[in-house]
């Protein structure tokens, strides 16, 4: 398959471009490149998809938000973490619709808190409202598009790099195989988590 | 108590309004006045709030947006309907945090589908969206602030209007007992659905 990887250079997309990369042509994209794509940035969308051409999939891995509270004074901080993570990742999917061969697939990348925790409330918004189009839009998808969404949970290196414990996280080349399979799979409109092992 | 309660021209808004006028002093709000107020815009939600000063509680029941395909060309478009109903729900909890005496509380309406149909997708969003927001944000809110929401489904009113089966739906009086219940109960974090009866 022809796949375009979008977040390639992040810790969970470096990972899964590398998985599919051993059989599949991976296109790689990311802020920073090699092909460039801000996903905040509906135009940037516009040319990525005019660059790569059809493709048989396209995942989105790209970097969540921090942490938001609820009293951030200015609005467009408050809400500076839906711009990629939930607009950005809706207006992918309307564009890829017109990109995406027949019968080929969109991955998106959820996530998810133990609990919430001051500063998670648009996080928990981004997440649920992500899981809820993914279930839901797939009905609409033409030509037999699958749409799916993975919630990753916390990544051992992510950890590792943190300081924090990386017993409670999933190396990254796991969390990548969650991806893999659902590119490779039949899933439709589903979101899957990874659990920490 | 003295309470706000946006979108009070509506069906569900005025029957909310209505109820708490029978033992509370109610500010009525919606884009048509008394008091003007729009949900999609941040320094409308501001004027209105200086203008109002101090409550104890505040209702939104402004109305919601229709269906919005996933097709649909412009992105302006397509993401119409989130702007009052989620941006503008969540920036007016945002101002509210200021404006609520202690105690008090905050009543978004969210909503919900029997089933995903085409067009759905940014409805799910939002919903979800919002449900996760409440529920997540109600710990980062000071002063013994209460913050709920109400999914209405659908109401008899609506559905005459429609010319639908009005079996489907609840009296918009019985939907407005699940809003007053909210605010003067001492629930935190939730979303009331009203079961059709």
């Amino acid at each position: 398959m022809r796949i375009l990887v979008i977040g390639a250079t992040g810790t969970i997309g470096a990972a899964v471009a590398d998985e599919l990369a051993t059989r599949h042509d991976v296109i790689r994209a990311s802020r920073r490149g090699p092909v460039r794509v801000d996903m905040t940035d509906p135009a940037s969308l516009d040319a990525l998809l005019a660059e790569v051409g059809e493709v048989d999939a396209v995942v989105v891995a790209a970097a969540s938000g921090g942490l938001s509270p609820l009293d951030t004074p200015a609005d467009a901080d408050y809400w500076s973490g839906v711009e990629g993570k939930l607009l950005g990742q809706v207006n992918l999917v309307r564009r890829a619709l017109a990109h995406v061969r027949d019968g080929g697939s969109i991955t998106l990348t959820s996530g998810r808190f133990a609990e919430p925790v001051p500063g998670s409330s648009l996080g928990y918004l981004v997440n649920a409202g992500l899981e809820a189009f993914v279930h839901s839009a797939a009905i609409e998808l033409p030509r037999g598009l699958r749409l799916n969404a993975v919630s990753p949970g916390w990544v051992r290196e992510t950890l590792v790099a943190l300081g924090m414990d990386p017993a409670d996280g999933t190396p990254a080349v796991d969390v990548a195989r969650t991806y893999v399979d659902v590119v490779e799979g039949d899933a439709q409109g589903r979101t899957f988590a990874v659990e920490a092992r």
